[in-house]
């Protein structure tokens, strides 16, 4: 059909979907906005182009070329945001390093992605020393510190960020080039083999931001971003762009506040002292916040918070909502760049009782614009949307990876028959609004039936003296599987929870008709902790690893 | 540079940016929404998919192919609507018509854009007579009527809209393409010449989407639109797409109301009844809705409006905001899908007086995301940003047209240097702000010195006496240029205004320094009417014709 495009004029520019086209309007609308880094530096939109293109520079003239990956290991910072922008750019490839994986699987990252440079925050300096001999792609370092202080060790430094941007002149001529081309990489911790890499374009990460616009600008007030509101990420910068809601900030002209490391007393001080109103970060983090004794004083009351990474119990819904934080669920994976759902409520669910509504902000929630979400069988077939019926989250979106780096076999997996495999187990109600129920590899068959693991765990999870519990499936001659639940009882309850007492709770909810009666083939064990993977999941392998 | 773009795996979905996507998130999210037409039709969501579907089988059961050109001349409908996405969903091109055109000029642009197919309301038949015999291209006709009634005449219509729709099946697998595909055509009324074509793909309506959206949804309450909002145009969707506002409503799943032809007491209805809160509108209808006694029982506080088509006076814009409207300037052009620029105000600026707001929102307005808009002088040199110093406009984004249809000439001199050319002069303040004081062909140049006719029309018609004016530049052997005022009077002035009492109203302003001392140059002459385009532009060429 290629006689039916439109005739380009010769002389007529054909403008490409890249990064630095984010930067025109807030450049012109927001100069005077501010970005802030913890208690250490604030600086204007203005200084912010300028830092990008003091970078830039800076960049290029330790040889950084186009196709070359510029590698970063640092907390939530404005170096970071200044890195999302200048790196890509010049048309080098940003890799974002996931500092809480261990020294062995972080050099397996640089080694796979290649990087050429790497930006290293002083905190990380001892890490690095420890697999420094084996980097064998990296040939330049820069050092991230907060203080310019110089740092002891054999790493041979081509300099401190702070003092090379500050020789750095302030303008950079960036070249077009084709949208396409590779903007980022990062490494999906799976729960199972090595890291896989996920890469995103400039094309990818630019339609992205205008869709996560289009969902989160667009209610009438709850859950809703604008321009008047200040953003703070507590979802880390290395994550999956931080679920690419700092693209979505700068294109806005909204207040920047990065936070450095996360520490619960020092975030709330950040919310209350910079009037934080719009953040993202996984349930933990939130649980966190809310116990911190700091936070009885910190008034919370508007603060927007999509929650994602995990699944977020009714509970911690519920204890947020009291202190009148507007929080929902987001869902995406590193696959999905990430966002593909955000379960906004309607003004009719709004105005329904907290309990109800809660059940809908924990929901997985409503494509964005753009976003083909399908519900499939195993035979691919489409699935009822009752509410009920379960079947594969499938999807197909302008922003998701088209492969994994370098790995052939687990990239035509994932893209098998043309749709991306979220692996997850889900159903849709009437409205549209999807609830993830499982992981397909987390899914328990039993006598041929699935039964969901997250049920049952959320379930379980609502005894008062369970802290924590991971179910998963253990093989049985006669049923196929049975469900076995490894619970962390709270300490201190006297007398201690029995087997019987929680098996109890359990069965009431199957004669109640609420889970299926399979659930009374459950089984028991307390244990000390849950294993976890280094972003803080259930880490169902290694568990299935131990017990089974 | 290729090298460097993403690997794609063999299956992986590369998703094309195509209008039939606009539909995945509102047919999820907001099945049950309304579209109302008039006081004639109202239906869902889900309808207006299944009517899109049955559009797309009577069009290709026509044998409507991929390439081929559909045309239709109807007022704002919902037939338009369903057009707007059927039509190009199938791979053909959508050539909307002015229906304010002679119809010689009607016949022109039907045989440039090499129409097929003409779908015409009932209104539009006799004109349709008058050059049926010289219609080459057009090989079917189908009629569009509200009541179902056949229309007398020789036209040898398929059929009719509605009869062939109820017939048709409500599923269509529509295919994919490529995104530059053509999807709308339509002719510029310019003020010289033979219309001119412009014309754009699925992936520019798309992007133009996504952009407006990010400008229109992110201000914290001014002159947003959101999903509560009820739609409603007042902009003709045969000029520029209805300003693409119908594809961003349809996005988001908004109630949608179509006024049919625009007469002032029942668009004043709709906005009631259907308690319209977004529309826009060219100046001329804004009046003419403030002035029509039925607007006495109508409350319009509220009502958010984007004015553009032609400057508002701050008169008209100071009695909008006295009846609660919240009004603003939005800037663009057929050659630009139209929209480069709104005149959103800041918080800050909103809390100054009605007239400081007023002298804002008159403004050409700020760029949308990606919008590159740049200001230059005859060499190309970018001219200060001080909101005084003028130049051209000129501008790059993604959504502009590629060119003039089959008029390489034209197409070439449009997109000069590689930067599209507004023809406008405009200022740009250190806000950002944009302010068109005039057309490039329009501007006096009085002894070498720039002279801007916007601005002397503007302060003439702020006399009392003064109903309307337009200003032209008369050839002078001293100066070059001077400039001469064709004043239309208020009728029952008495005693009628003079000549010297008006030339002394501007020298007033010439010596306050409000003006160029060179207005002492102005002569005017009493005209009983100003001649007009289209649509309802003031006619400079006309004039000069007539008075020169």
């Amino acid at each position: 059909m290629n006689d039916h495009l439109i005739p380009r004029t010769e002389s007529a520019y054909s403008y490409p979907l890249l990064i630095k086209n984010l930067l025109q309007a807030p450049l012109v609308a927001a100069p005077d906005q501010e970005i802030v880094y913890r208690d250490s530096l604030r600086y204007t939109y203005r200084t912010l182009g300028e830092r990008i293109c003091r970078l830039a520079n800076v960049l290029t003239s330790l040889g950084v070329k186009a196709g070359d990956t510029v590698a970063v290991m640092d907390w939530d910072s404005h170096r970071y945001l200044e890195c999302f922008f200048a790196v890509p750019m010049i048309g080098a490839v940003l890799h974002t390093i996931n500092v809480r994986l261990s020294p062995e699987q972080i050099l397996y990252t640089i080694d796979h992605a290649e990087d050429d440079v790497l930006l290293v925050n002083s905190e990380f300096v001892p890490l690095l020393e420890q697999i420094k001999g084996r980097l064998d792609t990296v040939r330049t370092f820069v050092l991230l510190t907060d203080d310019r202080k110089p740092v002891a060790g054999s790493i041979p430094f081509a300099g401190e960020y702070e003092e090379l941007l500050a020789a750095a002149p302030t303008s950079f001529d960036f070249p077009d080039f084709d949208e396409n081309t590779r903007a980022t990489t990062f490494y999906s911790t799976g729960t199972t083999g090595l890291p896989k890499g996920v890469y995103f374009s400039h094309r990818q990460l630019v339609l992205h931001t205008f869709a996560t616009v289009a969902a989160l600008a667009t209610p009438l007030t709850h859950g809703r971003f604008h321009r008047q509101d200040v953003y703070m990420p507590i979802t880390p910068m290395f994550h999956v762009h931080a679920w690419g809601l700092p693209y979505v900030a700068t294109m806005l002209g909204v207040k920047q506040v990065y936070p450095g490391r996360y520490v619960p007393e020092q975030l709330l001080e950040l919310i209350a002292r910079e009037r934080v109103t719009f953040s993202h970060c996984v349930p933990t983090i939130l649980h966190m916040l809310l116990k911190s004794p700091a936070s009885a004083t910190v008034d919370l009351a508007g603060w927007k918070v999509i929650i994602g990474g995990a699944s977020m119990s009714r509970t911690l819904c519920l204890e947020a909502l009291q202190r009148g934080i507007d929080l929902f669920t987001g869902y995406g994976m590193s696959e999905t760049c990430p966002i593909l759902t955000l379960a906004h409520l309607t003004p009719e669910m709004l105005a329904r009782p907290a309990a109800e509504q809660a059940e809908i902000r924990c929901k997985t929630g409503i494509p964005l614009p753009l976003v083909h979400l399908r519900l499939v069988d195993e035979q691919f077939r489409d699935v009822p949307r009752d509410g009920q019926s379960t079947g594969e989250l499938v999807v197909r979106a302008p922003w998701l990876t088209q492969g994994y780096l370098k790995d052939h076999k687990a990239s035509a997996k994932l893209w098998e028959g043309g749709w991306l495999h979220t692996s997850d187990v889900a159903n849709i109600d009437p409205h549209g609004y999807a609830k993830i129920t499982d992981r397909t590899k987390d899914v328990i068959k039993v006598a041929g039936e699935w039964l969901s693991s997250l049920e049952l765990e959320d379930l379980l999870v609502h005894h008062p003296a369970v802290a924590e519990v991971a179910v998963i499936g253990q093989p049985d001659e006669k049923w196929g599987e049975r469900p076995l639940a490894l619970v962390v009882t709270k300490p201190d309850q006297q007398p201690p929870v029995t087997e019987k007492q929680l098996l109890h709770h359990v069965r009431e909810y199957a004669e109640k008709g609420l889970i299926s009666k399979q659930v009374v083939l459950l089984r028991l064990r307390f244990v000390a902790a849950i294993d976890k993977t280094s972003v803080g999941k259930t880490n169902k392998v290694a568990l299935r690893e131990k017990y089974l």
